[in-house]
């Protein structure tokens, strides 16, 4: 399936680790749409996962960049623009990793030497990103920026963490530098608010299935997953929609608008009745 | 327990049916804190329920009428302030009902003459209540003014029905109303969307009790029960909360603003585990 | 521009007068993308506007229809499905009038008849629509349906009226629809809200221009038009937008992010300053 | 006017300036309700306020603190809870300051050494102000803590600069540990986001008095001003909300509900009168 929606277009990537990454769903559908972007991670990252695979694939290059450094953002910017001889149209940002929840560290017990690394790569990495193009001037006028975001920034689920808060400073500077990118050059911002997905980060995370079960029964249209997402986020990168920004836009099959679902209250029923089973076993 | 905080104040309180009734909660609660008011309800939510016995213990009448009849709100308004001996100065609004639920008319199978008394019943009367009230300058300078509402206005629930619809639209009446009478007469209007709450209204909903199970677990301070919301109500009457108008106030004991708690998944993977369990047996 | 994003999707488009419309403008943009459709308005309103000449250009018919009508719509369904020889894959609801508001009726002097009318022309027709499509099973599977919205459901205009409670009450039908069409049949329902628009209906409100220049200078984007409108919409109909559902999108400019720009807040300053020049000729 | 609200509760409050200040206003107020409570700032702002003043006037002391520092506050815990003889039962939060506005950095141009100050003082702090509490277990079961917020963390106002994100991560602190500290110890934890307000830091602002003036005829009841902030506060602090947290308070005369009224309309139509006027002038 292929509509040409981003034919002639120019784009930035970051944050493909491997093919279950909505960053690498995003190229895959980018390259499909007639798009020439370049693509760029962190060097561990870059060694971690497939990138190079990918960049074959899309036939293009991998920059390396660590999105906290502007050094290496200037690099890129120089390098990618030169590559695709022309600015980009569109640039997406999907980082995210908080130190404290690898090293377990509870929410009432956050080190804030670390707190500042999530609120870094999470959340002020997508900043310095649109700092850095616009000094450069290498974003171009009706561009279009992503940046993929979680619920969590509005409603707290238990583990989630200092996450929670990296998201909801990442829906902000949307908004932030949206009005002046906008007022200066139109180019618009937007963060995406996709369902619990399949990836390596989302995985990673403790009781993370369950929790995938419970966001699938509660949205009448089930999860969405990182093709679907791909999909919607090339509807954002097109010239379709121009005049949407500063928007937090839930892609979550109706998660978001749900109080309870029949089917995920089922479950919860069983749970109940579950606890009288075993309850009435101990007692007898 | 009573600081004064409504010391001669004067009310009209709409709703009360029982002493499991919110607005029951709130008479007793305004009593307490030295207001003086009249109770009103349909005639027949009189003969059902034990207002009366209300009004003895608060020393006061009760005034019977029908909200969505302007005849009786007029006259309510008349004879309410004469018994007062002047202006209102806090208004309840504890009304709600769907005849579709009643008749076990689904969501996609609704009568539209039924919903059309539902938003009457439930939303409309507000209107008709405020418009009465400020065409007959029936309420004080600086009053304020109360409708409850639930998160159903914002997030859909299954069984909830159209009584969704009716609160939400009660909501936007409350602010499209708040911009009027505030700037006119600096009359403020709110709405609390409280817990659900074991009144006679909610425990008549299907799976209502599982479902108070959930928001139970789900909120850091468990559900608000109809004597805290009483509570609630009467610092909204006060002199303290003066400035703030227009705003739906979530009186939920955390509940709208989490996505999920560690104690209300332990129950949802207890029922994916019985799930599991009794698949087990099947099989064997 | 033409992208085939809807090839071989058969349509329905409520609300098309003339060529200011959002709905001719997306029955435009539907025809260019691929898609065969029918037209409807009431008979009323095809007299006034040119809804024929639309017709003509995208090769199809008008079926009149009044939507508040079960009647009507059924005959629609019926006449429709057949003339496209197939179920919709995609409704518009483009409908939206205040008697209340025609009648120079203030919003505390609503005539309760005229408001019920408000709410049926503008809101309740929804919920007819869509509860008589699902009960002729005439939405496809993965269909699409979008209704036209305003910021008036969330924050309070002067002089809106009614139709801020019309417009709440449309968002919310759209949530509780769009739980038991997504659950049963993959459908979505969202909602577009709209910058203010130079439409015949929009123009109408008293006002108009200088609100429209507000939202404007507000608006890091500018305000959307309504063929940028009908761009938009094309991709909520589209397969790249299958997971969204039971949200309320902003196609605005930035507006409703925006707190105060420089540029409309220069106006305002002027404002201030003519006031103060007016002023001081007024006392020497 | 005293409820003794507050009687027998002891309180921490931080950002008590000068009398224009909300957290002086919270103090006095809290005083005349029956509290007993030790101030806090830290030492620049001690020189430069008059807070000893206050802490005479309240029959308290203060106790010197950065809360960016953990040793301050695990200091000023144990020396508060000491002087107090007894656990904290309210906590307020009145902090906040950006370098980079101070600096004369621009949104787009920001330092990111000062970004990390603005972050860690006016949003970071709070979450080390809660941490240490909870650690030494210093607020009591059904404790209060309110941090004071602002629009700006929902819509973007130009100037207001890198304060929207330390507001909108305040907020979601306040969600974050709202959920941890309710469901250990009951402890509720709200921001109210309060009118713009002539502080000190508020006037600071560029073009901060047209931007009020604004507000003020937007919102239906004018702006809240600082001791009624300090009166909703007190509620918030009272057994009488017990069951609010994790939520954002809207404070503002129902500002954050307007999308335009009348009377801001007008001067904004006067502003475009006044162009056309001088425009007009330039011309002939």
């Amino acid at each position: 399936m292929s509509y040409n929606l981003l034919k002639g277009k120019r784009g930035l990537i970051f944050g493909a680790l491997n093919d279950k990454s909505i960053a690498w769903r995003v190229a895959e559908r980018a390259y499909e749409e007639g798009a020439t972007f370049v693509l760029t991670n962190t060097p561990v990252s870059m060694r971690l996962g497939e990138i190079d695979e990918l960049a074959k694939q899309c036939n293009t290059i991998v920059i390396p960049a660590d999105a906290t450094k502007i050094a290496d953002l200037e690099n890129l910017i120089k390098k990618g623009t030169e590559y695709l001889d022309g600015n980009f149209d569109f640039v997406l940002h999907s980082i995210g990793m908080s130190p404290n929840v690898r090293k377990g560290r509870k929410y009432d017990d956050l080190d804030y030497g670390l707190l500042s690394q999530t609120l870094d790569i999470s959340a002020i990495s997508f900043h310095k990103i649109l700092q850095a193009c616009r000094k450069h001037d290498a974003i171009n006028e009706w561009g279009s920026v992503v940046a993929l975001s979680y619920i969590a920034a509005q409603r707290t689920l238990y583990g989630y963490n200092d996450m929670a808060d990296a998201k909801a400073l990442l829906e902000s500077i949307a908004r932030s530098f949206g009005y002046i990118y906008g007022r200066e050059k139109n180019i618009r911002i937007n963060t995406v608010s996709q369902s619990p997905t399949m990836t390596t980060a989302g995985s990673g995370i403790m009781g993370f299935e369950n929790l995938f079960d419970f966001a699938r029964r509660m949205s009448p249209l089930g999860n969405a997953t990182a093709e679907e997402c791909a999909d919607y986020v090339i509807t954002l990168f097109s010239d379709l929609t121009r005049k949407v920004t500063m928007q937090n836009l839930y892609h979550d099959g109706g998660y978001s608008s749900m109080g309870m679902s029949l089917r995920a209250m089922k479950i919860y029923n069983e749970g109940l009745e579950y606890r009288d089973v075993k309850n009435d076993k101990t007692r007898s």
